[in-house]
């Protein structure tokens, strides 16, 4: 893999000149052509030996191609900030828009890496690790992230004559940094590594390219010739992802109709209602005021039918919670600055930080929900959701969250009658369209859509609750009754 | 101004009852209308005597009206990532789109109510406080943000006693926060402190409305109406903001064409030249690296004509940084989605962190420049710019930031030299299109836009660095040289 980028070619200046030319020409078009399209970003992924000339390689691309359509990030080990949010958070957030590009330095390689470098690596948690990647790499590139990952590599000795002879200069020596000098000490546990997580992350439809860099211009040539590879190239097909750890933990996937048989009966009185409220409200208001939820976070997830009571019961955890601490994210069609970006872009930027809570009326579930009913994304794309929704949801829980999700379920007489309240008050006829109504229409469609879901996405690590709420006092009590039980569970407060 | 909240006034049940019909029929109306305008957001600050019942009333809102457009947040004590950006940088975030109303707890306000409830109050601080609240408001009010401030009150008594009341019922004592058990001791300097800043911030187009908090009834009622009230009215003048302190650092407001007198001559030879970049740029990444720059930000705006070499300015900048530290933001047409907030909007949110450095390649001048030259905004707005640039650059400054502006002027003969090659160059035909030609036909009127922007936003805190760059490699040195002292000095490194 790295013999012929150890054998240290080189390019004559000449041969450099030429190409350089064409090479600039062809790359501003390609980008052009991407930029006008608008069909795909992509994305560079920078790694390998460090002191290969990674930095200035980086700065030559910006120099050839349109550097206002670039983006380029550098990820160092995570600050206090990101800390608080799942590891791939800041990946998720530097997504570039379709049409661009982003290069990214210090990426979601480097605990692979770093792991892989160890005297005795934990080979668990290296498959754990490069498995997680195959994930989130599938899920960018079947949503329209192409993704090039570029290795730069040279011999222990051209990585030592290369730091040298810069730091025998005053305006040089400050480009070698002190980790440029370690390199020597542990190229063969550094060239192993990177070798592993190559072998193991190297797919057709996010390749890696290895960058022979012992020369400068062997280097820029080289690199420069992949990303125009990669812009020009069309369009990688993703083979379907395998099912994830999460989705094992689906539950109840024989289950396939259990919106079916639910049972719409049971109802509360008024001031039995007002007084548990109370009660619940104040369990939760006090379990979330627990030091040990500053290390957790809160997410809940709203569906159900049209009028089935979600902002009422909404309301009713809101009025337990710290203002400082909660907000509400109502989700409707995308807009078209977020489907510039794979589909989930926009949850995960509304993702908890440690200790606070985040309210999702109607969530991430739309897409296998209205965008499957109304045919408003082709079947491949919601179909896999369902996988990357699981993945999603775990990597959350992953980090300390409370993920939970709940079905709010009308019967269809039910529907009828708010509905037709709705129309008659003077104040709640903005509630009522003629979607509503249509959507009514398609009552069975909906129904299949949701069964399917739960089925799909009733994991063990962020279950559905499912709440008949033809008495919508009940509903209410029963949500606030999960999310307290949930929440002081987690918190050891039982 | 209290008196008659501080009678504790009340209102029947039948009375409200009726009333509520009313009222919230007129508040979904008059939100629906605001929203389909799309002319002017809605931003209500609550404030008041804690105990009072505003995180009631703001449930009660959001139940009134469509909970989907309306965005209710709470700012605690600023936690250690807020503390890494300007005071106002927070809110500036939060701030509602166009046709969409926000609720903001813990507002802007805390600091100045904190101050005036303490024992003995720095009077200089509540004056420089109050002033800066009036310029926050004032911008927000000018750029479509209508404010509406509540202040929740009630007497001591009814205080208390409301306290007391929910106290003694496991159903609602858990409501009671600390805090409101601390009003009674202090409540006179909370009045007073209260009093202080309404009588200093009440502005016809930025009211303060005292809401009478003892009787839930005559709260929600009060509050509702306020609401309503401000909903409906239309669009308030907003007067012409007095000059900021930092607009009277303006150092050289006579010099009115310091762009015509300048001299294009000067040049280097390369050798001489790849030198001195390199020493200047080690400087500038060994400042940067320096622990001292890790409680300060670096802030560096580009602008300049056409082909002045703005691009290759900054890439010898980044050269000589970490990737992980900075951020370049190149700034075209403001995108819809952010002409539905303040100017502003977006160039706070690119604000760096402590720490880091921020990069613009074009910049908020671009009102004052472009937008004034082809009239894409309105006088008034360009003219109010001034003003707010100056506020928002010493915002940063007072925060710690090192603010650099840098105006790179290229002689008129040079650029059609320059715009000819372009045009030749099979790599740079993507950097000179027509509007690069029509920029070049208006090439006095911009000329004049750039003196005056200069000679009102030269300011000795964040000040203009005019290079003149017929000679591309002079102008890079000048730049690089004028960063490297500037950040020495603020580092105490020289």
């Amino acid at each position: 893999m790295f013999a012929e980028a150890e054998a240290d070619p080189t390019l004559s200046r000449e041969a450099f000149k030429k190409e350089e030319t064409r090479l600039r020409t062809a790359l501003v078009k390609s980008q052009y052509a991407q930029l006008q399209a608008g069909e795909r970003a992509l994305l560079i992924v920078i790694a390998g030996i460090d002191g290969a000339g990674k930095g200035a390689t980086v700065n030559l691309l910006n120099e050839w191609m349109d550097p206002r359509h670039i983006l380029t990030q550098g990820f160092g080990a995570p600050d206090e900030l990101e800390r608080q949010y799942p590891p791939l958070w800041r990946y998720w957030n530097a997504l570039p828009a379709k049409g661009r590009t982003a290069i990214v330095f210090g990426s979601w390689y480097a605990p692979l890496l770093f792991e892989g470098a160890r005297k005795r690596p934990d080979t668990d948690r290296l498959d754990a690790l490069a498995a997680s990647i195959r994930r989130f790499e599938d899920q960018l590139s079947a949503n329209g992230v192409q993704i090039l990952k570029l290795w730069f590599h040279l011999s222990p000795e051209a990585q030592k004559t290369r730091s040298k002879r810069l730091l025998a200069s005053p305006e040089t020596a400050w480009q070698v940094l002190p980790e440029d000098l370690l390199v020597q000490k542990h190229f063969d546990r550094l060239r192993e590594s990177g070798h592993h997580a190559i072998s193991r992350t190297d797919r057709p439809h996010a390749p890696w390219v290895v960058i022979p860099s012992a020369d400068d211009n062997m280097r820029a040539v080289s690199a420069a010739r992949a990303v125009l590879h990669a812009l020009r190239r069309g369009a990688v097909r993703v083979p379907a992802p395998s099912p994830t750890p999460a989705d094992a933990g689906a539950r109840r996937s024989g289950r396939r109709d259990v919106l079916g048989k639910l049972d719409y009966r049971g109802s509360i009185d008024k001031d039995d209602y007002e007084d548990r409220l109370g009660v619940l409200q104040g369990r939760l208001a006090r379990a979330l005021r627990d030091p040990a939820f500053r290390q957790r976070a809160l997410v809940l997830a709203f569906e159900g039918q049209d009028a089935a009571g979600k902002g009422g019961a909404i309301r009713r955890v809101t009025q337990a919670l710290d203002a400082r601490r909660y907000e509400i994210t109502p989700v409707s069609a995308p807009s078209p600055h977020e489907l510039l970006r794979p589909y989930l872009w926009r949850f995960w930027r509304r993702v908890p930080r440690q200790g606070r809570v985040a309210i999702f009326d109607r969530s991430w579930y739309g897409r296998v929900l209205v965008e499957r009913v109304e045919e408003l994304t082709p079947a491949a794309a919601w179909k896999r959701a369902y996988g990357e929704i699981n993945d999603f949801e775990s990597q959350l829980v992953g980090h300390g969250a409370i993920v939970l999700k709940f079905w709010l379920a009308i019967s269809r007489e039910e529907q009828l009658k708010r509905f037709r309240e709705r129309e008659k008050s003077p104040y709640k006829t903005f509630k009522i369209t003629q979607d509503d109504w249509r959507n009514r229409r398609k009552w069975p469609a909906y129904l299949g859509a949701a069964n399917e879901m739960i089925a799909r996405t009733d994991t063990l690590a962020a279950p559905w609750r499912i709440v008949a709420t033809d008495d919508k006092r009940l509903a209410r009590l029963q949500v606030l009754e999960h999310i307290v039980e949930r929440v002081e569970k987690a918190l050891g407060r039982e």
